[in-house]
């Protein structure tokens, strides 16, 4: 059978850059395995950069994916929503592969909690309930998809400013 | 250890109404399994309801998730988008835990075709190259979040008006 082309191009300046952009949004889809079934899990989750550009979420141990964060880390994340207008599949997105960390260190965790005030206000109303942890994602690959034909993968290094 | 109170209730008026508005949306996040790693994956796609209510993609086959699907067709989807205002976590989402299925019957598939455009008009620039499939998608289980505190379980049976 003939070698198909690789429809994924290398990143570029603007693909780093759009990528960067998608990572400032608030949320994210997360992707997980069930930890019972091993099937394919998804859940909505609140998305923030810390210090350093380390990839964050703040989670409730009532949400299914706590559990199954603690039981297999590996996941995807999905950043980018597609706007009222034209095809869904023209708006860009980034797909993320990454492995879940839960952060335990309670000054860790002081730090990342005012960071995180800053741009989820919000979640001042549950930031400090005993359930809630945040989670640090270390990115392993990455997908730019800017719309039809212009798909780029990008490595973890290439989010650095 | 005690037993935590069950978060999820089970499905009343008010969420299958909600569910059934939120799969109205023309797209949705789809998590899938790595076919060669087994690791979660995620993308982007287009989402639509066909006749009876069922659930349906089209995809092509330059996708990551189509040959994910091949491979394995236990997924899993997320509709429902935060809005620009408010905790991205209060905004009501849906997560569907699915088995998909190819469509490759072509009276069907012509069927399908017609009911799809009505919903997602500018696919029409794409619907008939060769490379793109449907794909339908039977639900196994649901989950409506309403916001917090609002989590309902609901059964596919639950989706039908």
């Amino acid at each position: 059978m003939a070698q198909r082309p690789d429809p994924v191009a290398p990143a570029d300046d603007a693909a780093r850059a759009q990528a960067r952009a998608l990572l400032a949004l608030p949320h994210a889809a997360l992707a997980f395995r069930d930890p019972e079934e091993g099937s394919p899990g998804i859940s909505r989750i609140a998305f923030g950069l810390g210090h350093d550009g380390q990839m964050l979420t703040l989670i409730s141990a009532l949400a299914v994916h706590h559990a199954a964060l603690r039981a297999d880390p590996a996941c995807a994340l999905l950043l980018g929503e597609p706007g009222p207008k034209g095809d869904p599949l023209i708006h860009p997105r980034l797909m993320i592969r990454a492995t879940a960390g839960f952060v335990t260190d309670p000054d860790d965790r002081s730090s990342l909690r005012a960071a995180w005030l800053t741009t989820h206000p919000k979640a001042r109303l549950y930031i400090d309930f005993a359930d809630f942890a945040f989670v640090r994602f270390t990115p392993v690959s990455l997908l730019l998809n800017g719309g039809f034909g212009k798909a780029f993968r990008l490595m973890p290094g290439d989010l650095s400013q």
